[in-house]
């Protein structure tokens, strides 16, 4: 009951921050036009700032943030960037101070000379940031600020240094401690529902009865974080399929009309989608804790699951085909015969049944080096979905054949999906040989495939 | 309705929180008994940490912050005492890579280097701080920590960059944009009502009849700050009582039995008493955001309020009168009799008719003289209590001649108490010549109070 | 606070209701096929009814009320018919004891007697109903039983007394008292949104989008009342929209991309379309207490509303004007030149603008007669929109040449629309003057309107 | 979610509800003075529900509905008794109509012609009594009028058929299906926790402390039934606690600073104290349906509960013994010798072991003959509580020696406590036995018990 008190004491939170979703403030300049300025003349969003750092920022710290927060929202995109700019300059740390901090810190690293350098280099704009979370609605405005920031900052290196401080703010704000992971159904409302249509970004969701079939049905699931500052706009969420086994196909999942399973008789939970939903927050990783979180939901309520596991797609594959096609050295497949490769041009290939027969174990053998052997400057793989489901410790499972044949799958991954296990019983080692030796944990099956490629490239033709 | 969503979201946070209120880790030591360890031999909580902070905490971050926390909580105050001691030592910078970070940027001060030597600089105990509160229940196990710290940590100077990060991340995460106002009523959850009897601590509320007598009435008000991540702990709350007149007296506010007042006919709303719940909060300010909030919300809901002011007491005049008593020359009061003040010794004093008259204009005018007068080394107001209503801008606006006759009333402050007053169109001013120039604003009739005083210090005695 | 303690008490309730909404016995017959009955061969619906009745009924109410439903959801619609007959035959009131008792009240009528005779009249079938309900779900079972009854039990004599029944329980159980005005808005749950479309009986809301148009803005606005055990079936609701003037037309009220107006500038509420919800509880009218409170929250929320009004159909005007050209001298127009109605065959007449020129002053004649003089065999006006708003105690306010360009709406009502209004001040007088002298509240303007028909009935082509 | 927003929903209903807390309606007399009566001269309380009956109350009925009833809770006693007499002598069935709806049906009892005698019968106080229900807060206040009417209409045989028809509305809308129930904890409103003490009838509630010791502990639990209407009232309530093994006694169950159990080891839930809570409702039962949920309840989430057992009080028996002592033949104990039960006189007696010693297997054997004996004239055992439980279909399980010391349970019971048994398997049969043939259920120790007794009753004194 005490729950009752607390969800009421946060409702009325809520009913605050409702009010402020139609503030200004919260609304990055790409969603609006200027408004015609009526903030006194006298007062610019430079001297209200100097003024929330300064005393008065002490006695009327609220109403100043609000002042600055509605200021900002009034300013047209080139003079928020000459905003940024003004902290990047006259906001970062006092040399002089700081230069003493250090020769005294230098000299002798007592704890008294630490806390002075770490309070001389800290840049008075996080303090800023910090005070202009003080007026409601002041933490989707930051975020909103940092979306403007990454937006229309372009190249700017001494932005860099404002984006630092916000980040490092936005970091420290949205630790997972301070999360909320909630269902999504279809009686949640309206508006949250809207969202969720609109920040799907690996499936399109066409429309409310594409939703309707992705929250509704016993054997679907989707779960978003949500932080108590953005009440009602989720953070990110994942789109889950409770199956009898592992789907090798993404339309078999999105289709209208299935047969639907009862939610104890499944064994398997795929992860199909997972989509961020605040640019603002771009660089702080919420995935992770989310499927984490779920897998353990998950398995305790529904005792039945034994296999936790993604559909995902493979949105290099498709442009490293052409770099392969084009020079197939580049990644060590000498004399390997690319000329197959030129059927993909066709982009109904795949409606081929025979052309599709043909390409098959060569796309295959090749969809296996892609993930075990191609490799960024910097050593990990080349696939950005690879990289996020290997640093959380999952493992590549299975290489599926045309497990997505829309438009986009096709284009850009030549048909292919793959799956990653979550093994709770593997994830930190396969995490540890991953960060430290990055070694891709992956099936036998899938290491075997790449043995094929590469002790009989000119001989794949012969498999079919 | 997005509320509903909202708060039955953060409801599941509550019923997790709840079940964390029993974790050992959320108690601080005075608390508790060891428990017998269950721990792996092999572990200890400087290796948990040390994972916690390495690869495997990114793989399996919650699940080891829990580890740690429980591994903490089962300590004695002692080892406690001896982890705070082993961050203190291991876990600040790293000298050589601050050394070099600090010679590139003192070289070219660019957003690059700046940012290099704002995370050498960064003590890992820092980040350390942040995973723990990955784990559910995180907040609270790292308020109870410092708390700890500063009950058990003794003088030891090592320590003190363990409390400033702990500071530095605490500070950051109870912004007042995070806390969240709730008014307390006859219809709380008795679990928060309990606290709220346990936390009271200017005026004790002697049990379940008086603490209804403070929050059922429709004349009485009280008001707390909580914080999503603390669901159920009040941080700090304040007791309003809407009268016609400024009160003198607390003996009048608290009286069982005493003629109710429709809200709507109140013009005067009196905060009487204001106190902090959480003492590993100790140095994070919330007092002046609550009071100004509540200023605010009852204007807005009561109209016909129009004066906003405290009923305070004066902790420190009877250690004053005390060191006058003994010297009138430390605070300039050459020649001022002080022999009166001897009546003072017997704590019935005030019940003696003529002793009382006797001494009132002579313990009104030195009272005057505390306020406007007495002053600590750094040159502010002597009094705790006027420090932080003069510090949030409001004005000594009247001294109360035995305002308070309980026992400890008359023994801290020979009875008196003063109201300050809260006027939004004065608190920015009034808080600017408190902090730039240390004036302290006060009604006319109290300086005229203290002219009396000094003109005519030897011939007070006249006077009644 | 005690609030949320009451709204989480419920809260359970609705999830034990939620799990019932998928219960058999809360769908009608229409809604599903039939189930293969894994009922017991020995236990009939007749018997399990009996045991509820009996003794067994009082030690396990309960369960065995939810075996007749989940019995009763199994049977197909003819024997739930056939159920229905035999309610009617065999759980009517005993005659023997019927005739006893009235033999002694008869006698002498004593409170004692007339309790006996209350209790001998009373159909077991009623208690049988009470019982029913003792089961989760019950109500809306109930509910579905008589949406059954009335869908396909024909017009079986014998069946009114098990209607009358259901009725007279309904009745007592959908009192005002019980039920909840709610807000719908874009942050209700999706489901009851969905239901809202799905429900609209006047201007169908085409998908999302156009619902969306219809709670979202706000000068739009849309409450419903709920029962506490039908938790989120609405029983009614009615839409509403802030505007400047009465509007006169419903595409205006409509129309994509219209200027919206901030709710605080409104001085008009119109209700443009009110809905029931529910089939099972046809002739139990919560229209009236809907409005009501509307008026009285619209009121209190905006006080810059002054008019409350209607913009509504005319369903039965476009019917009496075929009957008009028919035979004009059935409702007294003997020499009216009925010719220019031909006109009306056409379904575009309204798009040409010299025929609808042509045709205003007769039609606008015509319909005031429609209003004012068409009555039913008992005397009430032909229009049962018009019955339900007088009934209310509204007045016929104005007439809305063109109103409605629907299709439908040309077809129905010749493009008519009517407002009418509630004032407070009249509405009980209007009531009592319609409800015992069968007196049509109506502006002055439709009563001339009127009187040019009857005086100059064959000169009506003069006035174009 | 849509629970959040029925939760929401019914909150808002909440708030309404609370406000009318303060309605003088919702009050009965004995709670207040007169109020000094604003009411209008002209209106009398006759005449203002006679407007309610009428066309009237149709446009107005809302507003009409509190006006009654404000001006009721305006009355004092005698004149709402003097309302009820009125409602008695006419607001009863018309005789004239009565007789020619009756002589209708008796020649052909058609269902039209049965539904006309339904409502000529029909007391036009029961639609008074419905419309009065239109008013917020109207369920509440009807209460309280039945309670008024209980607690001061005296033996007047007219007012017999107003109760009547209050009785026949109430029993109808306080259904099972319209309860929820609900758990109270230590996190519950104070307002409420202040009920349970104050409606707590069985041991007293001493402050709360007691109150904390009942609610909080895991091995404690206390459920409510709350109704939709009366939204902060419980109805009934009843604490549990959950053991090891079936207690025979009070005091060990009550006693401060007994060893807590964790909640999965109790193997047996009892039910220790059921109070009724609201007068108004007397006779309208909810005790068998809040035990039996109670057990569903505990069942599913405690699977380790194996028995549950009530610990009830035996109020009778203290009575009964005296009358045994004054005549042992009123009981059919013909020979038995009576004398020792002298010793009870001393309200000390059972301090004494000696005495207790001796008195022990006379007491324990009349105990048996008590329960199984000792019969109401209409054939009903003559212990209230028994009556209750095997009514319900529980079996007198124990008889406890001593099993209440308290100064009330010596006098009422001479320390007698009894457990009934609730095994869901055999309370339809024991349900059955009990009303069909009056058989009590009973465990066989207890009927050997009685067995002693009779054979032997004048060697009791030799089994000491």
């Amino acid at each position: 009951m005490s729950t009752s008190f607390f969800q009421d004491m946060l409702g009325s939170i809520a009913e605050r921050g409702r009010y402020l979703l139609d503030h200004p403030a919260t609304r990055p300049v790409s969603d609006r036009i200027r408004r015609t300025g009526s903030a006194k003349p006298v007062e610019t969003i430079e001297t209200l700032s100097r003024s929330l750092l300064s005393g008065r920022g002490e006695a009327s710290g609220v109403a100043l943030a609000r002042q600055v927060l509605d200021f900002y929202a009034s300013l047209p995109v080139e003079e928020r960037i000459a905003f940024f700019r003004l902290l990047a300059r006259d906001f970062g740390p006092d040399q002089q101070r700081l230069r003493d901090a250090w020769s005294d810190y230098d000299k002798t690293p007592t704890p008294k000379n630490l806390q002075r350098l770490l309070r001389a280099v800290e840049p008075p704009r996080q303090e800023l940031f910090r005070r202009l979370n003080l007026a409601p609605g002041g933490t989707g405005a930051l975020v909103t600020m940092r979306q403007d920031l990454l937006e229309h900052g372009g190249n700017d290196a001494d932005l860099a240094s404002v984006d630092d401080d916000l980040v490092h703010l936005l970091y420290s704000w949205f630790n997972r401690g301070f999360l909320m992971m909630r269902r999504i159904t279809w009686s949640s409302p309206a508006d949250i529902l809207e969202r969720i249509i609109r920040y799907e970004a690996v499936h399109t969701i066409q429309d409310w009865d594409d939703l309707r079939r992705r929250v509704q049905p016993p054997d679907r699931r989707c779960y978003a974080f949500f932080h108590p500052s953005l009440f009602d706009e989720p953070l990110i969420f994942v789109e889950v399929a409770l199956t009898k086994d592992i789907p090798s196909s993404i339309q078999e999942i999105l289709a209208d009309g299935r047969k639907v399973l009862a939610a104890e008789q499944a064994t398997t939970a795929v992860f199909y989608s997972i989509s961020n939903c605040q640019p603002g927050l771009r660089g702080i990783s919420f995935g992770n804790f989310l499927i984490k979180q779920v897998v353990e939901d998950l398995s305790r309520d529904l005792p039945s699951l034994k296999t936790f596991v993604t559909l995902s797609p493979a949105p290099g594959f498709g442009r490293w085909l052409e770099r392969i096609a084009e020079d197939p050295t580049e990644f060590g497949l000498e004399g390997l015969d690319t000329a197959p490769l030129a059927l993909l041009e066709n982009p109904d290939w795949h409606r081929d049944t025979t052309v599709a027969e043909q390409l098959w174990p060569l796309l295959m053998s090749l969809a296996a080096a892609y993930y075990l052997r191609a490799k960024t400057k910097s050593g990990q793989p080349l696939d950005p979905v690879a990289r996020f489901h290997l640093g959380n410790g999952a493992r590549l499972e299975r290489l599926n054949w045309l497990g997505d044949t829309s438009a986009k799958g096709v284009r850009e991954a030549a048909g292919l999906m793959v799956n990653y296990l979550y093994d709770l019983n593997t994830i930190e080692a396969n995490h540890e040989a991953y960060a430290n030796q990055g070694m891709v944990a992956a099936a036998h099956a899938i290491q075997r495939q790449i043995r094929d490629l590469t002790s009989n490239a000119a001989k794949e033709a012969r498999h079919v």
